[in-house]
């Protein structure tokens, strides 16, 4: 039970540092990006810095990863917001 | 340290819980969502479904009633992707 949760664990960790790939490839082909949530973006790098402190100082390696992917695919999508 | 850390976590459930809050609102009264990936939607369901798994086996209910929240508003983001 313990292995299969952390295996579970490893699968989430993946999935979730793949989420914003296809927004941020979608928002670089099509240069749209009109009906992004400034705040969604905003509130995603408050989220996002939260928990790479939470993985640093739980020396938490997977979950430092999966963050720094996550915070420079959010600032990828506030980037394109600010100047497409 | 054990503490200031949970607290941070608890601040990290509540902000992950609300990011997708603004795009559902935004998507709602433009209706429009063609700069929305239906591939980060679907990303994004597969990855609250472990998450949510895996608090449910870990009894662990924040992380619990954040991924229900998070599935609640990308159940969201996916009708209105489907119907605008």
């Amino acid at each position: 039970m313990k292995n299969w949760r952390n295996y579970l664990g490893m699968v989430g960790v993946v999935t979730g540092s793949m989420t914003f790939v296809p927004q941020v490839y979608q928002a670089w082909v099509t240069k749209s990006v009109g009906d992004l949530s400034i705040w969604m973006i905003l509130i995603l790098l408050v989220n996002v810095s939260i928990w790479l402190v939470y993985g640093i100082t739980g020396k938490d390696k997977p979950m430092i990863l999966a963050n720094l992917i996550i915070m420079a695919l959010s600032l990828a999508m506030l980037y394109f917001k600010l100047t497409f």
